[in-house]
């Protein structure tokens, strides 16, 4: 992806936003709470991809909806997103010490602090949505809240998360891993996709067309960040490389091979950029992303 | 309190309908999600007071609200109140061993499923509220979610945690203690009482006894509590007592002595009781459960 890339300007227009919101969100009380708001700022600012809250932004577009609403639910996306990694990357899970390249939040501000400092961005994420500038309608609001509770928990990202701490004591087969990925991270990227149709008050006929592209592209994700975790560099990725290698962990890559999984991977774009095929222009940013997923070096 | 009072009848009854609401809601799927599943059963199933959601039910009778919205409520409660006691148990944190008469979660189920179980009932509780069964007008639903992530969060309960983990490091005052209580359990009961209201959608001015009477009914429990810690028996409270003191925390006992501290919780339950004048005979059950809060042995 060329640096000034129309996809390149937009990631980095909605990182700063991001940021901004967030920031403003999260102003450090002159109190003994102020290690908590500092640990929160510390994963949740100024760093990541932000590309569940993009996605929110270029499906929001599809449906009309002013940016400010579609960055409060990707602002509220993103928490989720980093209160899992934070979580995940806790001693008793993953026991990573790196995060987009720095050290992760338990190991600079204690396990303790973590942990809580996770909860309480998990919390945050519902309040940004139940607050009525995030929606004037509040049945959108609650739709939002009751889709992204559905992706966040145990039918989602969570129970996918417990799937891949099973796969540690069992080997796990193509479908398995699918089943465990469209969980763990796909059930989230369907919430962003899905968020812009449920701001639009779209039809459902509308939708068909994003589930599909969300499927696909999320695999895709995944493939991708199985094949960065083989033969991506530290320095780019900002986390640790060859972590399920040296794990024994089943992934595309070591059921398929390299070779395959990237075949997989590029089928898996051209399908996703398939399903946009009822939308015109205003999907291109939707198109440029399902290829940025298997493009992309970080 | 004799075993046959309304109020141990209105907490049995609650107990039951919790149990069985929140039975249903984690069926255990036939897949790997089903530790998951079987975890966050072993923690928020069959044990506990279920005096927050016994609260949310005698609040909701003050505004004619059905009891089966009142339990949705209350199970939504009680989910992200296990949450945090599975998370505030783990190594990290307190490092208890007991919980209800039982192991703790971790102790039982290893750390990482503990941390994940935490979460999954964290998202529970928001998908709950969403849900169009817990009230016909979105509008209610989107404020109990705004009002209990608030709750919950940086600004209630995970922001009390902080104050309590940073208070191992300082020697609190009264009012330190004071703050730092209204925020790690007084903000979950306050929301607890203002849920009948938001159900109800009460004006203003009824609920300013409500919310008198929370603050009060809340500090008068987590005296009482203290209390317990320093005279109460295992058998009886279902998790290790001596805790505090072992620790050298301060509490309301150790900064008060024993006579003193019970003498303030005595008063704060008077203060509660005068709180609900306005309301008649349909507040009784509010008016035990402060007596409760001071006359419990766990």
């Amino acid at each position: 992806m060329a640096e000034s890339s129309p996809l390149s300007r937009a990631l980095d227009e909605v990182r700063s936003e991001i940021d901004s919101f967030l920031g403003g969100l999260l102003a450090v009380p002159p109190d003994p709470r102020a290690r908590l708001y500092e640990a929160m700022r510390y994963a949740a600012i100024g760093g990541g991809k932000r590309l569940r809250p993009l996605l929110v932004v270029a499906s929001s577009a599809l449906f009309h909806t002013a940016r400010d609403r579609a960055l409060r639910v990707g602002a509220a996306v993103e928490c989720i997103h980093v209160y899992s990694l934070i979580h995940d990357d806790l001693p008793a899970m993953d026991d990573d010490d790196l995060r987009r390249g720095k050290p992760t939040l338990h190991k600079a501000y204690g396990e303790a602090t973590a942990i809580l400092a996770g909860d309480a961005l998990h919390a945050l994420a519902f309040e940004i949505l139940a607050d009525d500038s995030t929606h004037e309608d509040p049945f959108v609001r609650a739709q939002l809240i009751g889709e992204l509770a559905r992706a966040a928990g145990p039918s989602g990202m969570a129970g996918g998360q417990m799937m891949d701490l099973a796969a540690a004591e069992q080997a796990l087969d193509l479908a398995a891993v699918t089943r465990l990925q469209q969980l763990k991270t796909g059930a989230l990227i369907g919430f962003c996709l899905e968020a812009g149709a449920i701001m639009g008050k779209s039809p459902p006929e509308r939708r068909i067309g994003l589930r599909g592209y969300a499927r696909d592209v999320g695999l895709a994700f995944q493939i991708a960040d199985d094949l960065l975790d083989e033969v991506g560099q530290e320095v780019k990725t900002g986390k640790k490389v060859g972590k399920d290698r040296d794990k024994g962990k089943a992934t595309f890559v070591t059921l398929l091979g390299r070779d395959r999984a990237r075949q997989q991977a590029e089928l898996l774009v051209g399908q996703a950029i398939d399903h946009l095929k009822s939308y015109g222009a205003e999907a291109d940013l939707l198109r440029s992303i399902a290829r940025f997923a298997v493009e992309r070096d970080h």
